[in-house]
């Protein structure tokens, strides 16, 4: 147990093996590029592949049938900010200050932002020579030191925090008197105007304009991306390709109104997996396809209590905001043909290890800092074991659940849009592998697990040290 | 309306009109093979191409891939008897005496059965010069005149009823003394031993053996399954393969002992899977493949009161016993290289539509009676839409909810395994194409899809005739 618990505090591994690893592939060169295709709030069930009975996915299960589709595939947040902060650093929030029980993710009036001691994801690549773009939702600070392009990437086109920020409630307020009208029913979320949100669309530093019409994003996202992939197609690359959607308010392009009949929602989703094909349709037509390493996940789950304006979870309990599986375990698929060895991956993975991965998969140097990150290359490549074996869930600063396994262990229960907080003296034991739903508890039956958890939690929390909340400043 | 609605009463399909839909594909002959592959208790999502985390299902991922995924095909009730009477006829169990609100399936004690009168799927083949085989579990009566080589099957090996039936209840309380004790913990269901049921395991009419080692159920059906397809490669055949598994008690050869993370139940749908591919494999080394039609489904939800021994419904509602979608919505597979047009279909089916299929893409004639059966082959063969707009959820002999189109009307509701029946004075209305977990009661919105829907009601019962009912009789 004490290797295993160490991994968690400290990145044990070492430059050479993972150069090594990073030669062991084939049809594959020391530097691949690497695209991360990430969704706003989509749900683990929203995709044909993972069971949704009515959206049409068909470009994500194209990938997932010729990659690797992983089942249980974590964030590091149930929400934007810490889980992006997770993703672009490798660290749990919590050492980085970009969580909060208070204010759990940045508003237009925050003051607080990624920090330039963290090394980030593309300053990492771009050490290592990569060109990096990013195209989408940052929302991890918008003063601008905190912006994409002054950590790590080399462009940035998008909005610097949700889509629903920047209300404009006169607009709001003045339409929603008629909600109950038909024609308005449900009111301004049901029926989004651009003019009903201010928020900026950004390019670099610079403003380009408020309220930009939201139906052409995922459309211009996508447009954007492929215009950095063909302008870099002879250096390597790292693309971060963050949708707006499928956050509410829901938007989409004339195309691809009203195709779904799992409606607005649906819709909206069909439109990101159409993204999807054109990224992978330009990196074939570009001939990178079989050097390039493409991620699809989403940033946590499903915005249940917007019902359905808000995806499911599929098998999964609970949604956006809380430490059950259907908020922080990710639809997520990793492509790389005739690299990537295809399958369905039920062990464990997070898009805190995608900067270990990345690492060795390029030969770049890993930030010398606390990582919680597992270099996945082995399990990519060669369908090895993965390497991570736990997974803490926190919920602003506090952990809320740790699985180490196949069995989870609540401290603390909260569905993320009811005021339903539980605390569990014993705590709630589920395993996962057989009870995807967490339905049935398992306490009674392992007290020794909960001894190990509990022992892993306690190592965890002596590692950690002091650091500035970002998320509280204003 | 008035259209649509004669298609639940009157069987309005013309011969000559099927014969041309069955000339009308590629690669196929007049006189298709037909498998149907039936599990038992299965749930909509206990395939990994549903969405199961864990569950390792190649075979029928492989199948769906290559064929038609259904994801709202439907089971004509949520428990054994009526589900598997319906996929036998076509009709509602309530016009065949085969559904009782008080005694919900057949026991060892019951005197009825499917009756004479009625004209089977097998029957219907038969008589249009089909070899037609059954391997597996019937439970539409043990009397003689009841048995499926009585109605319609040149041959049968399987059981009469379902595996935990003729319990041996001796046996059972001596083991659950000690179920509290390490290595015994929760009694029989979890350590299930032969012994423990006396189910007869049958040829024909003769029994076999009682207490028949279960854990090669599978394995035997399949072999037994195969040995069918190769004995009558010369002729058209019909084959029903109907597992036992994966109702408990659960069984698996030891080739599956502990192969699953998810468990015994894990395990036993691997078996199952297997078996899938073996039929597939011995269809395609005959060189049959191009000429078979192959349907895989379940006769009813997962049993969830059976917690980890039971399957899950992935993203939908309750399970076996009730008429949520959890119960009726069943994991469904159409296959037959070259002439099915793959794809994921949305729209309507149900296991009482296959003998209208059937009679379609085969030629033979259906029986003279009041059906309840569409034809799908429009829809397998060129993606055209279901003729299928209804769906109506029967508990025993009552109505407790109606599907048309996207919306269902919940009359009454009731989980399988509660004391928890409620009746709705306004049905409860979900549109499951857009809410498919049924969370989101939206009578309101639409008074006048509950009106449209309540006069399907009142036609539909307008047109029951009263019927001798078989599942009371001891």
């Amino acid at each position: 147990m004490t290797k295993t618990n160490n991994h968690l505090f400290f990145q044990t591994l070492i430059v050479p093996m993972l150069l090594m690893t990073a030669l062991a592939g084939n049809a594959r060169t020391a530097k691949p590029n690497i695209v991360i295709i990430f969704a706003d709030d989509m749900g683990y069930g929203d995709m044909s592949c993972n069971g949704h009975p009515t959206i049409r996915t068909p470009n994500l299960d194209r990938m997932a049938a010729e990659g690797q589709k992983w089942t249980s595939f974590y964030v590091a947040a149930s929400v934007c900010t810490p889980s992006r902060a997770g993703l672009m650093t490798g660290r749990l929030p919590v050492r980085t200050g970009m969580c909060s029980g208070k204010r759990r993710v940045l508003f237009p009036d925050s003051k607080g932002g990624i920090q330039s001691s963290e090394t980030t994801l593309p300053e990492m690549l771009k050490a290592n020579g990569y060109a990096t773009g990013m195209v989408g939702k940052w929302h991890l600070g918008h003063l601008p030191q905190y912006l994409p392009v002054n950590n790590g990437f080399d462009s940035w086109y998008g909005i610097p925090y949700s889509n629903d920020m920047d209300a404009n409630s006169t607009k709001i307020k003045e339409v929603n008197k008629n909600k109950h009208n038909p024609g308005n029913k449900g009111g301004h979320w049901y029926h989004p105007k651009r003019e009903y949100w201010d928020v900026p669309l950004m390019e670099g530093e610079k403003i380009l304009e408020r309220s930009p019409d939201q139906e052409q994003l995922t459309k211009n996202y996508t447009g954007r991306a492929i215009e950095f992939i063909r302008a870099n197609k002879s250096k390597p690359f790292f693309l971060y390709l963050a949708h707006s959607m499928p956050h509410v308010p829901l938007f989409r392009s004339d195309k691809f109104k009203d195709i779904s009949t799992a409606g607005l929602y649906g819709d909206v989703i069909e439109e990101i997996d159409w993204s999807v094909g054109q990224i992978m349709q330009t990196l074939r037509d570009q001939g990178l396809a079989e050097n390039t390493l493409v991620i699809f996940t989403s940033d946590n789950g499903p915005w249940i209590r917007f019902k359905t304006l808000g995806g499911i979870a599929g098998p999964l309990r609970g949604g956006k905001g809380s430490t059950w599986e259907g908020g922080m375990r990710e639809p997520s698929i990793f492509w790389w043909p005739s690299s990537i060895k295809p399958g369905i991956i039920h062990e464990m993975g997070s898009t805190l290890d995608i900067i270990a991965t990345a690492a060795s998969l390029t030969g770049a140097k890993l930030p010398e800092t606390q990582l919680d990150s597992y270099d996945l290359s082995g399990t990519l490549l060669k369908g090895e074991p993965s390497p991570r074996k736990e997974m803490i869930y926190y919920r602003g600063t506090e952990i809320y659940a740790i699985r180490s396994g196949s069995f989870k262990a609540h401290y603390k229960t909260k569905l993320g849009y009811k005021n339903d907080l539980e605390e569990h003296k014993t705590p709630l034991l589920f395993n996962l592998d057989m009870d995807p739903g967490e339905n049935y508890n398992v306490a009674k039956d392992h007290p020794d697990v909960i001894a190990r958890i509990e022992k892993l939690r306690t190592q965890h929390e002596a590692g950690l040290t002091p650091v500035e909340n970002q998320l509280e400043k204003r």
